[in-house]
């Protein structure tokens, strides 16, 4: 069956209704409604329902959506009903905390293997993995079948990082590095743009100020 | 004078072009076009035209818009012409990656105040700064003017955080726990999401693969 292309903004809302609706899960709710969803992430719970609406009709009128199955339905729309294996590349503060983190067993994304271009960290243990020099990568990547690159170096690496990735044959990559990358087509290419929310949270606190002060058009 | 409110996606947006223009300044550029802008940052040209010109005439026909005055005009817009001060809530691996980072000069946004909840950290040094026990929050946010705070704890500490960044008087918090926070209206809450950026990917990876096989729509 053919299917339609989401939306990008659609895209990157289901990864934020399915936190959600884990931690309901994990508090034993059954069910839930578009208008608690909405208030909950604050979103217009008529987007919501047309944001669920794409993949069929989910949510029962005056019943809400049944948020097990819900969960099922995002994670098989965002491919997440079988693991993907991740390769990490530097192991700084940052990529450090990125392989001890949590997440990965419940969402089926898994850093299986860490590489570092600093001799003196290859064949050290990150949360019981060996850091492996650049020149594995490839043959690891295979191995593995590793399908995502997460880049954790300096700005100025990240490049160099983003084309080995390449020609590693990795289709998807996720960049923590505060600089833009050229992919070829084909490959796609995430920013982790916590400076963009750092900086936009600056506009918005001075527009509050402002809207007390009365001096903002709603 | 009233000013418009600028849409979401805007504001978003305005923090990538500030940082490929500051690549585009390192690298001595002068000027650039909405098509340099667009190819690079995998916009429409005329978005970015549109993004722009909400703020006035920044660019020329035929020559482009200048480098440096795009930045500083930015700069104002988010309110990034003076520092601010920011707080850091949990020195685990992340918590220590963002303190050393060093966007925050460049950027004006700066971490000034760290604490952690366990006693074992208090008293100990990351880039300069010791590490503060949560009991002395509100003095240090009132003492040193500061205006955002980042949360770095398991996700089941996050909301006790954000409700004490709140009683302090921080108007603006970026979340990294992967929970779900409430806050007050008036303050502003956003989420470093790189696990929605993360899952996202999956559905990319398996959408360019079925491109490749026909089995899509444009």
């Amino acid at each position: 069956m053919k299917q339609e292309k989401i939306s990008e903004a659609v895209v990157r809302r289901l990864p934020v209704y399915l936190r959600f609706l884990n931690e309901l899960s994990l508090s034993d709710v059954q069910t839930v409604s578009s208008q608690d969803l909405g208030e909950k992430l604050d979103l217009n719970p008529a987007q919501i329902r047309k944001d669920l609406a794409y993949f069929g009709e989910f949510g029962r009128k005056g019943v809400g959506y049944n948020v097990a199955y819900l969960i099922e339905k995002i994670r098989h729309i965002l491919k997440l009903d079988k693991t993907l294996n991740v390769a990490l590349v530097g192991t700084g503060n940052l990529g450090r905390a990125l392989c001890n983190y949590n997440m990965y067993t419940k969402d089926n994304m898994k850093i299986v293997a860490v590489f570092d271009a600093d001799a003196g960290k290859t064949g050290t243990k990150i949360n019981q993995m060996t850091v492996q020099p650049m020149s594995e990568l490839s043959e690891t990547v295979d191995r593995l079948g590793i399908a995502i690159g997460i880049i954790t170096v300096p700005a100025i690496e990240a490049q160099n990082v983003a084309d080995r990735f390449v020609a590693a044959g990795i289709k998807g990559i996720l960049n923590f590095a505060p600089s833009v990358l050229k992919v070829p087509a084909g490959v796609r290419i995430h920013y982790a743009d916590f400076t963009a929310e750092l900086l936009s949270l600056a506009y918005y606190m001075d527009y509050e100020k402002r809207k007390e002060q009365g001096d903002v058009e709603e």
